[in-house]
C-alpha cells in the first residue's frame, strides 16, 4: 500500500486560481513579478483571485467601493477585542476567535449563496486589516482607528495602525508584501479551508479553521520567528556562521529556509528581499539587511538552503513598525483573499475531500481479557 | 497526470487510532461491537484513542478525576457564551468561536509540548460539554448548571441540560452514542485537524479547525438535517414514498445515507438503532422510530442507500430531550476526544500535509493588455 506522506506531490483538485511552472507563480495566469513590476493594488488582485480576470475601471472602482463599506468593524467586535487581552497572548488567537465571531454576528451567516458568500468575502476580507489593527492598539492602551474611505487596503492598514498616513514608499512596500502573499497553490491553510469548504459549511468556519492553520510555525507562523533569530544573533556575542552552525547541530529548523514546492528560488523572494534593502536604506536599518542577505549567502554555501517568503518580510514588516508577533496576521490579512477564492471553487467542485489512513496498531483486540484488570483495582472516581 | 478528487481512497498516513476492516470500526484494535455490548463508559474510550491501551482501574480512576477537575468553565466564557446569542444563530457558530476563545484565555496555550499538550487535551474535551449545556440555557434566558464531580461525562451533560439526572436509560444511551462518533479514521474534520497540526500549529486552533469542518451538512450537519427532514414528513400530507420521491427527482441529497467508506452497512447504524427504539418506546415517540424505518427501508429498496451513522443518532438525541440544533455539538462533544488523539500522532510524525492542484486556467497572460483598457474607464474609487 502507497502512503502518500504529507500527500507530497498528490494532486488533490483543478483550480484556475493560482499556478506554480518553472519556479514561476501566477495568479490567474498573470505573472507575479508583472504585478508587482506594475505596482498592481492589492485590491485587484483580490478581484483577480475570485474573479479570474482583471477588472475594468469600473469593476475595480465599484470592488474597492465595496471593500471600503465593509471596513468599519461594530462596537460589539471591539468589545470582544477588548475581553481577548493577557500577557503572552499570540495575537493570531485573537484573529481566530474574532473572525469566527464575526461569523456569530452575521444574520446570514448559514447562508452559503451569491449573494451572500458575496457578501461575507467583502466582510471577511475588508475587515481582517480593521481588526488586526485596532487589535494592535487595544493591547497598548490605546483607542482604535476608524478606517478611511479614501486610502487602499495597504495605506489603511498603516494608517489604522498609527493614526498618521504612511508614506509613498512604506504603503507601496505594504501593498506588494499583500500581493506577493496573496495566494499560492494548495498551501496548508488553503488545504484547511477546502477541506473545510468541501463538506459545504459557512465560509467563517472555513476562514477560521485556515487561521488556525496558518498559525504554525511550519507555515505563517514562520515570519515571526525569522525576525526572533535576526534578533537573537544581532543582540548576541556569536557571528553568524558560529549561530547557524549551532543551530544547525541542535538539528534545529532554520526558518524561512526552505519550501515543499521550491527547489532552487522562491519567485517571491526577490522581490521582498528589494523591498527589505529599500526600506532598511530609508529607516536606518541597514544592519538588518545585511545580517539577512549574511544568513542567505551562508546557508545556501553550507547547506544549499533557499530562503522563502517568510525570509525577506520579516525584515519588510519590521521596517513598517510592525511588531513581530503581528507578522503573521499581515500574512492572514493577504493571504484571505486566496482562501476565499479557493472557497468558493472547492463548493462549486462540490465533492467531499476525506482521505483514508493505514491502521498499523494491534488487530481484533478481545476488550473482556482487559475486563478483570480493569474491575480489579478497586478504585474508582 | 492523475487528479484525486476529494482524496478518495488516499492513504495519507499510517495511524494506530481507528481502523475500518471489513465494514467494522475498531479503535485501537477493539471493535465498537465489544464496547457498546460491554457499555464501556465514554471516558474510557477516550483514555483508549490517547493511549492506544485500555486502561488499568486505576488509570482510569485518575484519567476521570482529570476531566472532572477540568470540567467547570469561567465566567468569562459565560459572559462570551452571552455576547453570542441572536436569531437564527447556529450554536455550531458558538462552539467554534468558545472554543477558540478558550485558547486565548489559557496561559500555556503555546506550550505544545506534555505535559501542556495533555493538560490542554483535558481542558477541550472535558469543558466542551459544560459550554454546550450552558449556551443551551443561556439562549433560553436560563441560568448555566455547574457540572457534578460524581457524575459520568454521559450524565453530567444531561444533567446540566435540564438540573435533573437524567435515568439509567438515557445516561446509558448517551454514553453509547457519544462512544459510537469518537472516531473515525480519516473523516474530513479529523483531516482538518491533522492538517492543522501538521503546520505544529496549537491544538486549540486544531480543534476549532474541526469544528468547522464537522459542521458542513456532508459531514456532522447531516444529522440535524435527518431530523428536520423527519419532521417535515410527520407534519406534512405526503407519504414516506411520495415525499422522497418528489425528493430524489429534484436531486436532493437524503442526509443521513451513503459513505465514502462503507457501501454495504455502517457498523454504528445497528446499535443506533437499537437505542432509538429502545428511547421512542420509553418516551412515547414510536412514531419517528417507525418513521425512521419506513424511510430506511423504501430508500435501500429503490436506491440502494444505506443509513449512515447521522440516520438513528438524530431520533436518539430527539428522545434525550435536546434540541435539534444542538445534535452536531453533541457529535463534536464525542469526536473532539478522536481529534485530540489524531493531533498528538500527526505531530509526533512531523510532516506538513502539503499537496498541489492542478491548473487549468490561461497562462502567461501579460498584465499590459489589460492596462489600457483597466485605466481608460476614469472611474477611480
Amino acid at each position: 500500500m502507497e502512503i502518500h506522506k504529507g500527500l507530497e506531490g498528490v494532486v488533490v483538485s483543478e483550480t484556475r486560481i493560482s499556478s506554480i511552472v518553472e519556479n514561476q507563480l501566477l495568479f490567474a495566469g498573470f505573472n507575479i513579478d508583472d504585478l508587482v513590476a506594475e505596482n498592481v493594488p492589492f485590491e485587484e488582485v483580490i478581484y483577480l483571485l475570485w474573479h479570474l480576470k482583471i477588472p475594468t475601471a469600473h469593476e475595480l472602482a465599484r470592488f474597492k467601493q465595496d471593500l471600503s463599506a465593509a471596513m468599519p468593524i461594530s462596537d460589539t467586535i471591539v468589545t470582544c477585542l477588548k475581553i481577548q487581552t493577557r500577557q503572552n497572548l499570540h495575537p493570531m488567537s485573537v484573529l481566530r476567535s474574532t473572525i469566527s465571531l464575526l461569523g456569530v454576528f452575521d444574520p446570514n451567516a448559514e447562508e452559503t449563496d451569491d449573494p451572500s458568500s458575496y457578501q461575507q468575502s467583502i466582510a471577511l476580507q475588508a475587515k481582517m486589516p480593521t481588526i488586526i489593527a485596532a487589535y494592535a492598539r487595544l493591547r497598548k492602551g490605546l483607542d482604535p482607528i476608524a478606517p478611511r474611505s479614501d486610502l487602499s487596503i495597504a495605506a489603511n492598514f498603516l494608517y489604522m495602525l498609527t493614526g498618521e498616513e504612511a508614506g509613498e514608499i512604506q504603503v507601496t512596500a505594504m501593498n506588494q508584501a499583500l500581493v506577493l502573499h496573496a495566494d499560492h497553490d494548495l498551501n496548508a491553510s488553503t488545504f484547511t479551508a477546502r477541506v473545510c469548504a468541501s463538506t459545504l459549511s459557512d465560509i467563517y468556519s472555513c476562514i477560521t479553521a485556515a487561521i488556525g492553520s496558518l498559525k504554525g510555525p511550519l507555515h505563517g507562523g514562520a515570519n515571526e520567528r525569522v525576525f526572533d533569530m535576526l534578533t537573537e544573533i544581532d543582540s548576541g556575542t556569536l557571528s553568524v556562521e558560529e549561530y547557524l552552525n549551532q543551530k544547525l547541530d541542535r538539528k534545529e529548523k532554520v526558518m524561512g529556509f526552505g519550501h515543499r514546492v521550491y527547489k532552487t528560488e522562491d519567485p517571491r523572494k526577490k522581490h521582498l528581499k528589494k523591498l527589505a534593502k529599500e526600506l532598511t536604506a530609508l529607516t536606518q536599518k541597514e544592519q538588518w539587511y545585511f545580517l539577512s542577505c549574511q544568513v542567505e549567502r551562508y546557508l545556501k554555501e553550507t547547506k544549499g538552503l533557499i530562503p522563502n517568503v517568510d525570509f525577506y518580510s520579516a525584515t519588510v514588516y519590521h521596517c513598517l513598525a510592525i511588531d513581530s508577533d503581528l507578522f503573521t496576521l499581515i500574512f492572514a490579512m493577504s493571504r484571505v483573499s486566496g482562501w476565499l477564492g479557493h472557497i468558493y471553487e472547492q463548493k462549486k467542485e462540490d465533492c467531499l475531500i476525506r482521505p483514508r489512513s493505514h491502521y498499523v496498531g494491534p488487530q481484533q483486540l478481545a476488550y473482556r481479557t482487559f475486563d478483570s484488570e480493569l474491575h480489579s483495582g478497586g478504585i474508582e472516581a
